[in-house]
C-alpha cells in the first residue's frame, strides 16, 4: 500500500496527506470537487489534482476524507478499490456490499490546515471489514503514529462525542472567557498558564477528581455574584447550566 | 515584608505558601479554624500553628487566604496591620476604614494541595489602598512569579468569571468526555493529544478562530447522530446548549 488517492482536500485530508508524505507513502492523486482545492493541497504532496473521478488512476488504497454527508455519494462514484473513511461518526457499514476491502482510519485530533501538528501523537482509531485489511491498515497507521487502536463503529462514535466536549466544547469555554475579558479590557494570555495547568493535571489524574472553583465548592454566594456581573444572557445561562451540573455531580 | 502570617490553610494558602517559603520569605504562623489543618501546613512551612487569633504576633502582612464568605469575619478578629485578600471576587472595600495598608494579591491559577505546580508561571493580580502599599506588594510577588499586574477589583472580577470558563468549565468537558468514554470501555488517554493541541492552538490563536467540529460547520446530522447516542440527559441538554451557541456564534 505505498500509492495513495485522497479524496478530499480540508483540514483531515491535509495533514494526513502531510504526514503519509513524510513516511514516504506517495499521494499519487488529490481530488476535490473544487480544482482549486485540489490543485493547493496535491501541489504540497507532490499529486495530481483533479475533480472529476473519472479521472482516477489506480492505487493502493483511496482515502475519503471529505464531510460525513458526502460520503455517500463519493463512494457510489468509485469502483472498487481498497478504501477508508477518515471520519468519527459514519458506521463502517456505508460501504454496502461494493468493496471487497474496506475500512476507517480515524485521526482523533483538531485539524485546522495552516496550524501545524505532531501527527506521531495523534491516536488512530481502525476498523476494517476482515483481518487481512485490518492489519494493513494497522501497519500503514504505525508509520505515522506511535498510538494506534483497533475500535468497532459503535465505541468510536462514542469517542467522536467526547471528543467534541474535550476539544470542541472545551475551546467554546475559552471563547467564552475570551468575550469576558475583552470586555474588561484584559489580556487572554492571563488565562493561560490557568489552562496549561489545568490540562497538565489531567496527565496523571482524573479530570472529576481536580475539578476546583465556585460551583464544585457549592459556593453559591460567588455563583450569584457572577451571575449578576455576566453581561450576555447567553453566556449567563451556560454559566447556570455549567454550574449546576457541576454542583449535580459532586455530591 | 519579610515576615508573613498565613490566615487559611486550603488549596491557595498552601501553594502560595510554599513559593514565599521558597523566595526565602519567612511565614511566622499559619491560622486555620481547625488546629490540625494548621498544624499540617505549618509544619511544611516551618511555622507555628494556631487556631486561636489572639495568639497572632507581630509581622510585615497578613495573608488571608480563606473562602470568600469567611473573609469579613476574620477581619473582624484583626487589628490593624499590612493585610491583603486572595479572593478574585472580593472587591478591595471589604477592608472597610480599619486597616492602614491593604490590597488584594490574586493568584490566576487552578490549585489542588497535593498537585505541584510552577508558581513563577502563575499571573498574580495586585490592588492596593495607595500607591506605597501597591508598590510593596508588586515587589513581594514579582519575588514568587514573573508575571505581575495592577488591576481594579472590577477587572478583577471579570477575570475570575473569565477564569471559571477558562479551568472550572473547561475541566467539567473534560470529566464529561471522560463519562462518555467509560460507557464505552474506551480510555481517557485517548483525548489527551486532542486536548494538548487545543491548548497550544491558543498560544498563537484566539480560541475563536480556531474553532472546529460539527457545531461550527454547522453539520446538523452530525450534531443530531451525536445527541441520539448520548444515553445521560443532562450531557445530552449540555451538549445541546453549547453547540447552539457555537453556531449562533460562529455565524
Amino acid at each position: 500500500m505505498k500509492r495513495i488517492i485522497l479524496i478530499g482536500s480540508g483540514n483531515v485530508a491535509s495533514h494526513l496527506g502531510f504526514a503519509l508524505k513524510k513516511s514516504n507513502y506517495q499521494i499519487t492523486q488529490v481530488y476535490s470537487r473544487e480544482l482549486e482545492n485540489a490543485k493547493k493541497l496535491a501541489e504540497r504532496l507532490g499529486a495530481d489534482a483533479t475533480n472529476k473521478f473519472q479521472a482516477l488512476t489506480t492505487s493502493d488504497l483511496i482515502i475519503v476524507s471529505v464531510t460525513d454527508a458526502a460520503i455517500a455519494e463519493v463512494l457510489d462514484e468509485l469502483n472498487d478499490v481498497p478504501i477508508v473513511h477518515t471520519s468519527g461518526s459514519i458506521n463502517l457499514a456505508i460501504f454496502g456490499d461494493k468493496f471487497e476491502k474496506f475500512g476507517v482510519l480515524y485521526p482523533v485530533q483538531t485539524f485546522n490546515k495552516n496550524i501545524e501538528l505532531d501527527f506521531l501523537e495523534t491516536p488512530i482509531c481502525i476498523e476494517a471489514n476482515n483481518t487481512e485489511f485490518e492489519n494493513e491498515l494497522l501497519y500503514l497507521a504505525s508509520c505515522i503514529s506511535t498510538k494506534v487502536v483497533s475500535m468497532n463503529s459503535s465505541q468510536r462514535k462514542q469517542l467522536h462525542i467526547a471528543a467534541v466536549f474535550a476539544s470542541n466544547f472545551s475551546n467554546h469555554m475559552f471563547t467564552l472567557a475570551d468575550d469576558v475579558l475583552k470586555n474588561a479590557q484584559l489580556e487572554f494570555s492571563l488565562l493561560l498558564p490557568l489552562i496549561q495547568q489545568t490540562i497538565k493535571k489531567l496527565e496523571d489524574n482524573k479530570a472529576k477528581n481536580v475539578q476546583t472553583g465556585p460551583a464544585k465548592r457549592k459556593d453559591m454566594a460567588v455563583i450569584q455574584e457572577h451571575l449578576n456581573n455576566i453581561q450576555d444572557k447567553d453566556i449567563r445561562e451556560l454559566y447556570t447550566k455549567i454550574s449546576s451540573h457541576i454542583i449535580k455531580t459532586h455530591e
